[in-house]
């Protein structure tokens, strides 16, 4: 299906379809507690819409604490289409996605946004489906001082925003390799440091393992002034593991930038991030990527079809779901837009005091069986007659 | 809420309220790949109507594969409420229970049920919220020995049913603990072994550690005539690493009997063996109680409220999931149900195949960082400028 007959998000038939009881019900049931909407200024609305960018906010309310105040920090998840087609000069498609993004933070910035998130490799096309390895390769920079980097910075700085730029990284200082990177800017515009993406895919269209190996960073929390936030990538969203690397490491808010498609990706896009934050007490983010992007050369896909030239329509739906399971809408399948979403962090410990799973998870346990179970002679435990 | 003023399920809801294009859409992106009715004799759902119990049946059907033939595995679930009033003797609970017990695998040896699966502590009132030890440390039973057991043995082997049947266990053998504790009855009538729970929750009304312990069992899976079976016992299911547990020494179906009520916990209840399945590519299978228990004696709940009898509605909603994530509609938030699902396990190492999240899990690397973070001196990976 090519974006154009996509339909708009199953929140909206819900909203359309359903009386004002049993919407409130099914809601309930789906998604938890309500996020009640943040009102947005006209102005601000107006200006989104002038940049065909849907603006949605949501916010997220816990407990009244004795001993700490409130942690209100405002997240903005930003979705967007590749603006100019695949095979644009690659200066030209910067220049678009600079001009889109300085645009996404100017919104942000007057809805009091805290830290903001692209989608994975934000500033390129996801081309990997190709295989092709130039021009591609070519988008990749330096993750610590590259052009984009540099760009946000100034952005950071000016906005007071903590900015994740999710790219294509080359790391020049050893061999001239290529990870998929998350960079951190504080909200001082100082580069903070980066994360490499943990699980690559060998499946379908996403043949990533072409072009880059699982990351060797760990899992790095980064203390910013407004909480510690880490960055799960893409295909690490399907690793339980993964997410809780970032929750042993103190995460209190989880961003999973994507770009992924199809009937076999979305039933799952609703789950697994939302399992994460249940499970390991802290927020979690999902930005999905819009649109279809078409390729100059055909490509197959590994699954019998014909040679193509697009992998299939990104569906968007970024959401924000807290350490209680509540979770926001999703913005549209079909459009460029702007979630911000207010959280308290204080939440994040409520919840673990609640429900006891950090307290209840017997990490010693779990230790010794994976410990075990990486040996290749691992036996495992099974009962039969 | 009482029992009496809760609503049937959002199933219905969707169902009645969504035009049949809108509800696909909706179905497809909540539930994933359709799960077709399977056509039951109109004397055997009168029959189950007359128990009064809810039956439904679907099926999930695989890829055909020329090198294996298909493993169709059907598979029972049975979500039911307390028969008698909670104060009634344990001679005459137990009596009812089986009564019921009869009915219900009646039904599904009718429906051609492999393998069959009660919910948690199914032969006795859910009483652990009441704190008071006696009479309900009474309930607990011999695993090998005890009479429940025993009167399963004979109708898993008349049925030629296996049987997984999660008690109150008592180990008179070991210092006479209690334990939450799934006992495996296999399709000849034999005792196969059992799974004590590995997490007990303190939460609210769940208070389950005034009564056992954490398991000592490990995550030992079965080895039945009908696959490779395993049983996360109820608030396992929000520890991905249990699931872990079960994948990693071969499950293909994993069963969570439970029971849960609320707000707090609802939202949930659709997320995590889901995620679990997705994760493992193995079938889950997540059953709760229904109904509303009154005890005799008034308790509290921590939660500041007064004392009360009752600790809220079971809301039911058993269901399966698949390993592509696509799961069955949830049986009913009030009544009596046995959900039969049909599933060809080849299923389990098709979703492997397709996705290699347990190729690209990096076990090594977790196995360290666990280690790790289990020692009480472990210091976190923040960083800050």
């Amino acid at each position: 299906m090519s974006s154009t007959n996509q339909f708009q998000s199953i929140e909206h038939i819900l909203k359309n379809s359903l009386n004002d009881e049993d919407y409130a019900k099914v809601r309930q049931v789906l998604y938890g507690n309500a996020t009640p909407e943040i009102e947005i200024p006209t102005l601000i609305q107006d200006t989104a819409e002038s940049y065909d960018i849907e603006l949605k906010a949501y916010s997220i309310p816990a407990l009244a604490e004795q001993t700490r105040p409130v942690r209100a920090v405002r997240i903005g998840l930003f979705q967007h289409q590749t603006p100019l087609p695949t095979n644009s000069k690659i200066s030209e498609m910067h220049n678009a996605m600079q001009k889109l993004a300085v645009k996404a933070i100017h919104l942000a910035s007057n809805l009091g946004v805290n830290v903001f998130c692209f989608q994975e490799a934000w500033n390129m096309p996801f081309a990997f489906c190709t295989r092709e390895k130039f021009p591609w390769c070519e988008y990749a920079e330096e993750a610590e001082h590259g052009p984009t980097t540099k760009f946000l910075q100034q952005l950071a700085k000016e906005n007071n925003i903590v900015i994740i730029s999710p790219i294509l990284e080359r790391d020049g200082t050893h061999s001239d390799t290529i990870w998929n990177t998350a960079v951190v800017i504080d909200n001082h515009g100082n580069y903070l440091g980066k994360h490499r993406k943990n699980h690559i895919p060998r499946v379908g269209d996403f043949n990533e393992s072409t072009y880059y190996f699982e990351g060797n960073t760990g899992h790095p929390v980064f203390q910013t002034d407004y909480g510690k936030i880490a960055i799960n990538i893409c295909y690490g969203r399907h690793h339980p593991l993964n997410w809780l690397g970032f929750g042993l490491n103190g995460a209190e808010i989880v961003f999973n930038p994507s770009a992924t498609v199809g009937d076999l990706s979305e039933p799952l896009w609703g789950i697994e991030a939302r399992n994460a934050a249940i499970a390991n007490g802290y927020f979690t983010c999902a930005i999905n990527r819009v649109g279809t992007e078409i390729f100059e050369n055909e490509f197959t896909s590994g699954n019998g079809k014909p040679a193509h030239k697009d992998f299939g329509h990104f569906y968007g739906s970024s959401y924000v779901t807290a350490p209680n399971g509540s979770r926001t809408p999703g913005l549209s399948r079909t459009r460029n837009g702007l979630l911000v979403t207010e959280v308290d962090l204080n939440m994040c410990r409520q919840a673990k005091d609640t429900w006891g799973f950090q307290m209840t998870q017997r990490l010693d346990m779990y230790a010794k069986l994976l410990s075990e179970a990486s040996d290749h002679h691992f036996v495992p435990q099974i009962i039969k007659k």
